[in-house]
């Protein structure tokens, strides 16, 4: 794949669960009906591998094998791989089986311990000088990486490694960075924004390109998104409020990630809910307050059509 | 004020804004009218000098002023005093100052650099030992003092310490945490929560006896309290969900309080929305999305009715 | 005191604890004796009011009388008072009542929360808006504060701020950094070294101007000063390795700060050896440990003359 | 290996550096002078893949030469392998591919991000499930994972999981910690120490069983170890004194580890002293602070015999 392809992507890109079978076992099957549903739901892309897609309990055979199965089952979409790790030997070549598989790219995050610009810099000029010309996602999530990273320093990093052709903003808030980084000049990379979307109206307001989060109901990030593309502002608003409450719900960490995949499991997306261990497990007051959830956001859906 | 009498609270508690004016001094009068919106739309009692009240930014004289003017202002209501400090001299000065202004207690987080059970447990004994009898309500906020509390270490404090009458429970999730401290047996606390109010509809059906939040819009806080309490679940929920987006948007940290307190000066409840420095500036975009937000939040309310 | 006058300092400026008695209540009757003993071992001056000095576990009133006692004591040295506090206005405060008191200036490290260079920036543009001509020590501890600086960041900060005349320097390690700091021109600024004085003779060697720590021998401290300037490197360690041993086991963190007393108190400086609580209590096998170290530190330190 | 080997295990347990060539590549011709450099001096047996050995920068297949090659070096003492990872599936892969190559056992740090007993404990009954019955070290090193064990946690992961044999305690303070290990009672364990073995006198005084660290001069380690064992208290301490300024230069974390690569490589225990990016480079005014401490050391070495 030619570089600079992402950099103009536009669009809802799905962060993929990973199925388990009940014993904890990569469950491929589910991957295929799974990668249907976020199609069938107006996905245009998908990133396995990802934090909520509990990539960093896999083993890099499983990781292997997760990637393959996603990408057969895309129908050509673009499938961008999560590679952060705290080893950069062991990032490339992660990065280099991604794309010998034919991944569109790979998401990156700087690992913990990277303190100020400098080290930031550092970081990212001996990566890419290792992975050579891959397209990247960069992202900025501090909340889980404990790396911030400041508008002018992400500026910089566009500047000086043209395999950036994604910037993933999920800082929080992401607002007032989303506009100083479409305001800072230089080149033009896409913007998508994660944190279960909840700020997806606020977030195109600023110019972004679209969201790149996980949720159960995907038509909620798709139809938003499609809305507020035609201009119709209230229009997304009102169908992102249907589903707020349940996108609150599932904003919970990775209990949000385990009701998340029990919502799912009931759409019949994937087989099992099963979260690999270490990972919470629902009770029966989560169960309820799911079924309250699922109904009122399922009623408030029919009633605005 | 007798011990024991903040266990048996329930209803809305409202963290208290601090008012500034233009120029960053403490707006002595605006406190008037604050107290009065909070009454006005329900509140049962206030909780001065927390974190979303910017009580870290006011000399120790600022603090006594802020106190003795909602205290002066509460009709009688509980007011409750915020007095977590890295020094417990100087916390165990707070809490006498604050006593003896006619508070109806204090609230307390842990320091950070309290590492296990061991370290817990130790400064809560040195803690209540200096202050003596006073009615407290221990904060569990763990991602703002970077001190984890298991269930089994807050259960261990409430059984010795008689001081603790009320939990402020703001872990996130906070839900399995409410459940499992119900369950836990021995004496009984008020449990009330935070966190914006995010979760309040499932938190009350988990059996906490109401919020300890700030927002700009009190009434939803006492209103889904009150519709809960009678049994009237969808009614709270209904209610809520107007008020989500709003809520949601608030929820953006010091950001989100800059949010707070601008409706809240177009509401009439201050007269300044200025947030003392160092703190977040709102720029023309924020403001145009608050418009937004504040219209939808309105028509969806009136539409309820 | 006419501005200007800190960033020539040389020598061994004492991070002086804060004696208490059994009871934990300040001793003021101490502070006379234990400033006359860091004099008679060759300190130039003091700092109060540190981390390892307890500052943070006093009220405001007895951080006045402790200031108060040190300047009245010091017989005109230089004192330096450490006023760093999350809140501006109350870090203004104590700022002005050190200067007031004929403090020779101030000590400010970052509070913990400041991620980017922007956020450092905005903090200390705010904070020398607000104290206005004070002399200024910036304290680099990322360790304590949990806030990074690089070098490019506090070159930025000397320019801007005249009242920055010190730059303590105790990130780890702080060679690389102190170079860089003598290496990057603009405005000379003095620069001292702490963490507990472990890597003097090498920080001598990389230029900076004299120690800034605690230690139970402060001989040490001015010896080694003293010696290296007059270009006796090889003296100077060996002077620095008879103490190393002892240096050492007080670099414990506070319970290094316990030890210190300790051997403070046995050598009369101060009357008890007491932290104020929350603080740890050395047992009897600490006591035989420190036993064994100062009875070899003495021996050889006889050894060397 | 049948369990309850390790439980027994004394002396002085190397933490191995991995060598690396000048272009960053794996040296695997220098773990063999390596291997035998660390046997010549008193190695009772070996940790790979270690933080200081930069196992972190290793493949996963790398990592596996690595492995090979030093047990097959180690003439049939204990290879300790590191397998601590985010994820449990590939930490019981290691684990058994550890065991699989001949290793003695595994050390098992808990992950970042476990924030009570609960979880402590919840986290290694899934990892001890999974893995089985293997011999391990328990690695409590809080500064690195941010993870604090108390001494009852420690002691109740003991009780409930036999395969941990051995435990590495190296918070700091490590003194209090480990008396009351010894004193916890409970099924025994052996206790060895890390944190560069700047605290080893008094950490042997205190009943461990021998350092697990890493130096330029591992004689020293096992020298120390020796003499304390045989009673030699003050000879112990006599020759750990003559090491001590180059040890403390060695303790700056990984310029520290940086500066003791540079020495083993003049000693002739590797080829090269380089450290896979990212890592720290040495600068000239490094290597004449390392001229210095070398002189002195072994002048202060001959002195002594």
């Amino acid at each position: 794949m030619p570089q600079g392809t992402l950099a103009d992507i536009q669009g809802s890109y799905i962060i993929a669960q990973t199925p388990f079978d009940d014993r904890g076992a990569v469950d491929l099957t589910s991957i295929d009906s799974l990668a249907d549903f976020y199609v069938g739901h107006g996905a245009n892309g998908f990133v396995v591998l990802g934090v909520s897609g509990e990539g960093g309990k896999l083993t890099p055979d499983e990781a292997q094998s997760v990637t393959a199965r996603f990408i057969a089952r895309a129908g050509g979409r673009p499938v961008i791989v999560g590679v952060s790790n705290p080893g950069t030997a062991q990032l490339a070549l992660l990065a280099k089986q991604a794309m010998d598989q034919g991944a569109a790219g790979v998401m990156i995050a700087p690992p913990g311990g990277l303190r100020t610009e400098e080290d930031l810099l550092g970081y990212f000029s001996t990566v890419f000088g290792m992975i050579g010309d891959v397209p990247t996602v960069l992202q900025d999530f501090p909340g889980s990486t404990g790396v911030w990273m400041s508008v002018s320093s992400i500026l910089k990093l566009i500047e000086s490694h043209p395999q950036i052709q994604v910037v993933k903003e999920e800082d929080l808030p992401s607002l007032g960075k989303i506009t100083r980084l479409r305001e800072g000049g230089g080149r033009r990379v896409a913007i998508l924004t994660g944190n279960n979307g909840l700020y997806l109206p606020q977030e195109l307001g600023r110019g972004i390109d679209g969201p790149m989060a996980g949720f159960s109901h995907p038509e909620m990030l798709s139809g938003v998104w499609r809305l507020h593309s035609k201009g119709r502002v209230e229009e997304a608003h009102d169908l992102f409020d249907c589903y707020l409450p349940l996108l609150n719900y599932e904003a919970q960490g990775f209990w949000g990630v385990a009701a998340r995949k029990e919502v799912m499991r009931r759409r019949g997306a994937i087989r099992h809910a099963t979260m690999r261990m270490p990972g919470p497990k629902l009770g029966p007051q989560h169960m309820s307050e799911l079924d309250l959830l699922v109904r009122r956001v399922e009623r408030a859906v029919a009633n605005r059509r």
